[in-house]
This record gives C-alpha cells, sequence and structure tokens, in this order.
C-alpha cells in the first residue's frame, strides 16, 4: 500500500528559538519511505537531523534567529506493508518472559499513571481473555467512556484526568489505554502516526502493545484504519513523541497535515481494531 | 428502637492545644437521647458547648494545657423511630423544586468533587430509574468497585482518588457516593454515625441523599443497619463533619467506641439498602 | 460612598432550564441598596427570589422553557460606609477564641486545600507579624508569585494548582490566598464583588480574613479600591458564591458588568491594602 | 578511594513471582567494581542478568516458585575515582547545543512533572547565576522547603506533590530537584546509589544535571558526600531507576543495606555541594 503523507508548519520566532521536530516517517522493514521532500524557509537555517537508535525516531533540530518567520515543508510517499493476522492466534507474554528492552513499557509515565491504576484495571478487565483480545477489551472501555471532544484537554492532561473528566482528543484516548494495559502487566507504548481518513486533517495518536513477543497496533479512538498508519515516532507517552518542541521564543502560526491513500487500500473498509496488525514480523 | 453508644479518648497535649470534638448524638424528633454522660479529665479543664442551627450538629471545644493528659469518656442511650417506607416511592426532585436551604448539597466540596464527575456519572447512570433506585445504583457501582482496606487512604484522599484507586474506608466510601449524587443532580451529604455491628467498633461514615422532599440514608459500604445508626454529624464532607479537631500541640493517644442495641433489632438482619430510611417523616 | 453597579446576562435555553443567580448586592449595616432595578426577559418568566440567613447572599432562581432567549439586566444604587482602621491594631484570633459561627471558615473546601499546605504556610509565613500584617504578607506573597493571566486557568483550578501553575485570575488569587490563611489558622473566606476600576470591567472576586473579632477586606490581586467593593456573595470558595449556576441545557450568550463611583471616591487613589477595611465594626 | 557496599534482601512468595532488581554498582571508567559476590537461595533459583546499553544499569531478574522465602545477598568493592572540579567552571548548555542523547531528560516524566512548574522555576530562579550555581540555587531552594520525614510520601508522590506538602525523602528530594532543573532548561536525571554515612544505612537517591557536556552530581538532601557515591542505577525519576520492581505474588520480607569507606575519604568531611562532581571527565 502506498501514502502520501505531509505537513506544513509555521512558526514566528520573536527571539532566538529552536525547534525540535519528530515529523518524519519512521524507517522500518515494513514502511519504507519512498521519497521524501523536506525544505525549511528562510533559506539558510541551520538544521541538525538524526535518528535515535532503538526507537527509530527521526529528528530535526531548527535554529531559529530572532524574527525569523519559519516555514516547514514535509512530504513522503510511503510504501506499507503491515504485518496482519487473526487477533485469536496473539497471546500475551508474562513479565518473567519480556525481553529486558520491552520492560520500561510496564513503567507509569508522565501521562500514563499506570502505578495508580491497578486495582481498577485488575477489576475491570480480569473477566476478559488475556492476549489481543484483553487490549482490544481496554479500547473498547476506553471508546465506551470517553467522548471524543476537541478543547477538552490541556498538554498537561494525563490518563487518570481523562478517565474521570469522560472526554479527549486522541492523545488521550491512547494515554489512557497505554496506562491501563500497563496496570494489567501489558507492556505499551505511545505512537503518533500520519492517519489518512481523518476528519478533519491531523496528526494522529495510538498506540502498540507488546504480545507474544511483538508490538501491535491499537487505535482506541477507532478513527483509522490500522494496516494504513504511517508511524512518526514512539515513546512511552507524548512527552517522549511530541511532533515539536518549541525551546526560546517562537509561537506556531499555522499547521496543514495530510495523508492520502495512493493505492492498495479502500480507506472506508479499513482494518480498525478487528484484525491484528504490527509493523514487523520478527521480534522487536 | 434503643441504642446505646459511646466512645473513650485520650490526648497528650505538649503544648497549650484546643481540641473541637463532635461525638454527641444529634437530637431530632426521631432520634431522642434518653440518657447521657460526659466525663472529661483531668478535672477543671475548661470546655465550651454549642449546638449548630440548621445542621444540628454538637460541638465541644476543650482547652488543654501544655503537658495534660486528656480524657475524654462518653456514653448516651439514644431512642430511634426512623422513617422507614418502601424506597419505590421515593422519587427524584429537580434542581427547580429544590428548598433552598438544600441547593449548597449540589456543590462540589473538598472531598467530593463532582464537578470532576459530571460527564462520568452521566453516562454510568443514566440508564438507571430515577429516584430511590437511582441512588442505590450509586451505592451498588460504589461497593462494586471500591474494596475496602484500612491504609489504603489518608485525610487528604479525595473522591476521585478513591474512583482511580479502587480502594478506601468508609469515609472514601461516602466521599464517592456523595460526589457521584451531587453530579447527578441530586443533593448529597455526608453523615457521621454510631453504627452497632461494625467489626472493629468504630465510628462509621454514610451519606444521606435528598429525594422527594426528604433526606434518605444511604451507606455505600453495607456495613451497618441504616435504621439502627444513630447519626452524630452532618455536613457537605468530612471536612465539614469531623469527629476531632486540633488546634496546637495535641496529638491522639487512645480511642474506643461502641454501639450497642440495646432492644427492638435484630442487627444480623439489619435493613441495609433495601428499604429507604429517613430520619425524618417531614420536609427538612 | 454611592456606586452604581449592575449587569446584564443572556442565556439561551435549548431545553428546559433552571439558572441560580447570585448578583444583586447583598444588604448589611455599612452596605445599603438605595435604589434597585431587576428586569428579566421574556416577560412571565418564572422566578422566585430568597435571602440566606447567615451569609446574606441573595439568589434569584430562574426557570426557562425550551427555545427561551433569556436576558436578565440588573442595576442598583449602593451607599458604602466600610469600617476603615489602621491594620496595626487588627490582631489574630487564637483558634481557642473564635466564635463558634466562623469556625467553618478554618475548614478545607473544594478549591482552597488548606490541609495540603499547611507546612508550606508555617514555613513561609512564621516569621510574619501576627494579625492584619500577616494577612497583608499572604497577599504580598500571592501577588509576587502568580501572573495575573485570563484563560490560565478553567472552572476546575484549585488553590494548589495555581500555586503550581503561578498564574490566574481574580478567583484563583483569592482562592490561593484563602488556603494559606487557613493553613495559618486564620478563618478566610470568598467574596464575589462588583469593583469599580476593573479593565475590562467585570465581576470581582477578594476575600475577608476573621482577625480581632472582625472580617476584614483583602484583594491579592491589587487591582481595586478595597473600600468601594460592593459586595455580592459571600462562601468559602467560589463553589459557594458562585455568579450563576446553569441547571439544564442553557448556555450563556452574553454579559456585561458596570461599577462607577458616583460620589465620595477618586477611585486612582483608592485604598487597596494599606488600610484595613470591614464591612462591619462589630463582632459577625 | 575504596567503597564497600551490599544488601540483604528477602521476599516471601505466596504465588508464582518476578523479580526485577537493580542494585548492583554501574561499571564506568571512573567506578571500577574490584570485586562482587552475589548469592541467591534458595540455590537452583532461575535467574537471568543483563547490563542495559546506555544507561548501564545492571539488571537481575529473579523468578520464584509459590511457597518459596527468597534471600538476595550481594557485595561489592568498589573503587571511585570521580572528576572533582570547581564548580565555578561549569557552565549551563543551550537546548541548541545538546546532544541528541541527553534532550530526552528536558521532558517531563512521571514524578518529575517539569511541564506543570516552568513559571514557577523561571520565577524563583531567573536571578541565580546560570550553570551550576543555578543548580545549586535548585538543591537549596529544595532543602530550605522540605522537610525530611519518614512516612511523608507514598509510591505515587510526584515532584509537585512533594512541593505543596513541604516534607518528603531523598527520593521526593530528587524527583522535585529534577522537576525544577528540567524547568529550567537544564536537563536533569535520577541517580540511584549506595551512599557512607547515612543515618540509618540504607539505599540512597541524588540527581545530575547536564552542565558543560557533562553529568554533575547533585544531592538535595545533603546527606552524602558526592564524592563518595557509589552509583546503581539512572533513569529520568523512581519509575525508571527502581531498586526493585514486584511482578507476581510476592512481599518483601527484609531489608538491609551497607556503604562503608575502605580507605581515602573522612566521610565527615565530604564533598557535598561544594565542589562539582562527575562521573566522567568526558563527554556523556
Amino acid at each position: 500500500m502506498k501514502i502520501l503523507v505531509g505537513c506544513d508548519l509555521g512558526y514566528q520566532a520573536s527571539g532566538p528559538a529552536t525547534l525540535i521536530l519528530n515529523i518524519q516517517p519512521a524507517e522500518t522493514p515494513r514502511q519504507r519511505v519512498l521519497r521524501e521532500t523536506l525544505a525549511i524557509t528562510p533559506e539558510g537555517t541551520r538544521t541538525e537531523s538524526w535518528t535515535v537508535p532503538g526507537t527509530g525516531n527521526r529528528y530535526l533540530r531548527i535554529h531559529a534567529e530572532a524574527g525569523t518567520a519559519l516555514s516547514i515543508h514535509h512530504e513522503a510517499e510511503v510504501e506499507l506493508s503491515p504485518h496482519v493476522v487473526d487477533p485469536a492466534g496473539v497471546s500475551q507474554t508474562a513479565p518473567a518472559e519480556l525481553p529486558p528492552e520491552v520492560l520500561p513499557h510496564l513503567w507509569p509515565s508522565r501521562f500514563c499513571e499506570s502505578d495508580r491504576l491497578e486495582r481498577l484495571a485488575q477489576r475491570e478487565f480480569c473477566g476478559t481473555p488475556e492476549g489481543h483480545a484483553r487490549v482490544t477489551a481496554v479500547c473498547n472501555w476506553v471508546n465506551d467512556r470517553i467522548t471524543y471532544l476537541r478543547g477538552a484537554s490541556a498538554p498537561t492532561t494525563t490518563a487518570t484526568d481523562t478517565l474521570l473528566s469522560g472526554a479527549g482528543v486522541c492523545r488521550d484516548f491512547a494515554h489512557l489505554a497505554v496506562a491501563l494495559c500497563r496496570a494489567l502487566g501489558i507492556p505499551a507504548r505511545f505512537i503518533s502516526a500520519h492517519a489518512p481518513g481523518l476528519v478533519p486533517p491531523d496528526f494522529h495518536a495510538v498506540f502498540e502493545a507488546f504480545l507474544g513477543g511483538k508490538w501491535w497496533l491499537f487505535d482506541a479512538t477507532r478513527q483509522a484504519p490500522l494496516d494504513a498508519l504511517v508511524r512518526i515516532g514512539q515513546g512511552r507517552d507524548a512527552a517522549e513523541a511530541a511532533f515539536a518542541e518549541i525551546h526560546g521564543a517562537a509561537t506556531p502560526t499555522g499547521m496543514a497535515v495530510r495523508a492520502e491513500v495512493l493505492e492498495g487500500l479502500d480507506v472506508a473498509r479499513g482494518a480498525r481494531t478487528t484484525l491484528a496488525v504490527a509493523d514487523a514480523a520478527e521480534a522487536p
């Protein structure tokens, strides 16, 4: 499947500022970037880029001088060949058997206070079947209880805030689902992504759970087809997978995001949560 | 029904201290104090007492000098004739029709942050029948989700903390139920009480909801018979109905509480939540 | 001093709704309402009004039918003769000597979690002189640390939230100051008011502390002259002194507030926090 | 300097359980483990161990069968040759110049909600000199405001909780200092350690700030000499550097910790916060 993704971002720097962006698709064996354009104006702006070993997150650090109107244009054509299987065969892995590099995804994090939700999670989900089905039960639980509502949350909103308020956006849905998974002993991480079919178009936030030796994608908002997601960043929560961090005196002036299936998927039929979708067919 | 209630409290004052106690049963048309003993040592300790108009809470202010080992002995024989009816006939009152003096019990309070739970409460209880049955549904919901566990909470624990942690004591059960009622537009208040049958004996915390023109008793812990509760204090939450407040340098050294049915009730059969129990047959 | 105050409020009811307003000036021996106009359209709207004994808060309950565009016009001419003295003579009252009806103002409340701030308050203010000067120190501390910033807080924001975030509006300043006073053993309450000189005009929130047998006004924002404040409501925090509560399906469509000194004060010179100002010369 | 460190830990497994321990000293160019003993009973207990690339944290995973009384004995002799310099020469690094691998230590984490403290941190520390002196000012601020008090905090206590409550233990001091550093744009991380001289002996928690291209040690509790600390684990907060994680049905039954200077330091004179101490003389 081929997908065209991209964004246009604008910032105004009233003083010296440093932007750290994570907007480029990750490159994985099953997510290939066929071609990519990145244009930053004004020309001559000092930038650096790097890819983080382990996560594969691609960062761009941009140094803006005082008075600069900065504009970032990104576009990429991505080929996806996700690993899609029957969820019935995706089983849970005991903490005793988890690979060491996966264990940190059981820990609580800034926006996913799983340590405060252990009793609640056990009580709500102890009756559900283990494995992929249990994480699907978590997604359904979150989807039933949280209203998708723009403006209902703030940058400091956490999973427990969302559970109490009953409303949020994609990032909040992902945080609550991740926190519940960890509280159940299932490693989980936050994924920022491009998703075709969002109305209005925007960056999306979903999550992955580690089951049967692999990371599987889930979307508690059920707004996008899982097998057409173009992953950008991963982290334990949004604090570790932000699209943009601003240091210094810059303010956003505009943002447009797009994701379009070029071939290979009828978005309307999208896989959503009925099949198990992973980025890799192999161990992490 | 006659009930014997009482307590022995000890405090050590390392400096000058003022204690404010609310341990004496309220006097209402349906809760009569037949006889009462109050003894404070050392003799000559300066005390004052008053009853608050409106709530009927009876306070005792005790002034302890530095170095005093204070001991308070209280005992009362109380006759209860609660108003007990079929809950099916106890209907809900719209905010438009609530008496002015009841409206403050819709407001959020220190330990009952009903303003943070409106969406959650509506979603969980919109399908339950209105009136007494809805408050019973709230009690059942709390009882199903909260584990009674000594030490699980602290003096600063609120209703939302308890909802998240999934554990607490009688005060926490009452706070969460009160918060949910208010979030549903049902006035609710916190009641401190003597309750026969508690193991181990202790002060108890229950709550009242205002329905059909009257305040009805509920116990989300289901640990005590509602029609044998001897009410002590009422308030919007535990901050307004504490047994003891200490100002200055005193520390508790001991507490023993007792409540015993003298005649008129087989505790084992207690009414619990199956009948509607009120202190009064008339308007508030 | 004569002050003209008033407001125009609009609401649209998409379904049946009940509004409870507390917008009319309190009537006290030192705050006399000389004349007052209240007009509610559409004509024939069902309303009730009452004054709460003890607080003197004046409430208006308005019943709006579905589809109604409700408009409330209020105007009053008020004569103030506040009790103004040298703050040096206003001393602190020990908990042991507080009148019973004042004690509830030592308790923590929904937005003033004084129970969480005791150690911090003792540490910050133990070196300040007791009495009126200590509460002025609290005001200065809050004013130094909190930036007045519209949009920095939400209806659920509490005193501890404000202390951490370092920004808020008048209501947040008042909550934090009240919480610190109570943590210091000084009874304090929230006051909603009309204040001449605010830019832009709006309802104002200040607070009172109980010192030397009387309630004294303080404004931690330092935005209005204390001796020209027209008090509307009082409560332990904003949950108990809201201008408007909405039950049912109504949304605000507009608000304009005005407060104008007619005679007796040069607003520019206003008393602010340099003199001690009380509503009464007698005990509470 | 040579230091002898060790611990004895006991656990009782009532069902199958997995323990993940991080109790062994890290091995770095300036912290050499000269000899080390690790004994786990019962004999034959299944264990695995690994060292995390990047952090150097050494983990031990122990699988306990139901009914096992597990006992872990660890002892190591460690040689320290810390890099100690005059703090005046240790300057601050702008976000624009930070190495990519250091940037995550600017992000908020579970127990260090730096995103909630930005305005407060700027206001409190904008007047202090940049660099090592600013972090020392943070340590002093925390030390002045937080009382060291066992039992004042819980496993879920965060930096903002500690700031409000005004009391905590070493872990809470470290969390608050780390959160303030990050809010000031200074990368900071949590360090678990052995520390000679603690009364009573216990594991210790300190922190590091990234300044002038290196990580420098700080101890906001001022309880241990910085140049005699034996580092065990590092992470963004205690969630990422726990001594012990329990999965399944095991409970701790005992813990004894020891750290003793064998040669090279008079503990009483310890460096504390007057000199700048780093583990490495080179870049991270």
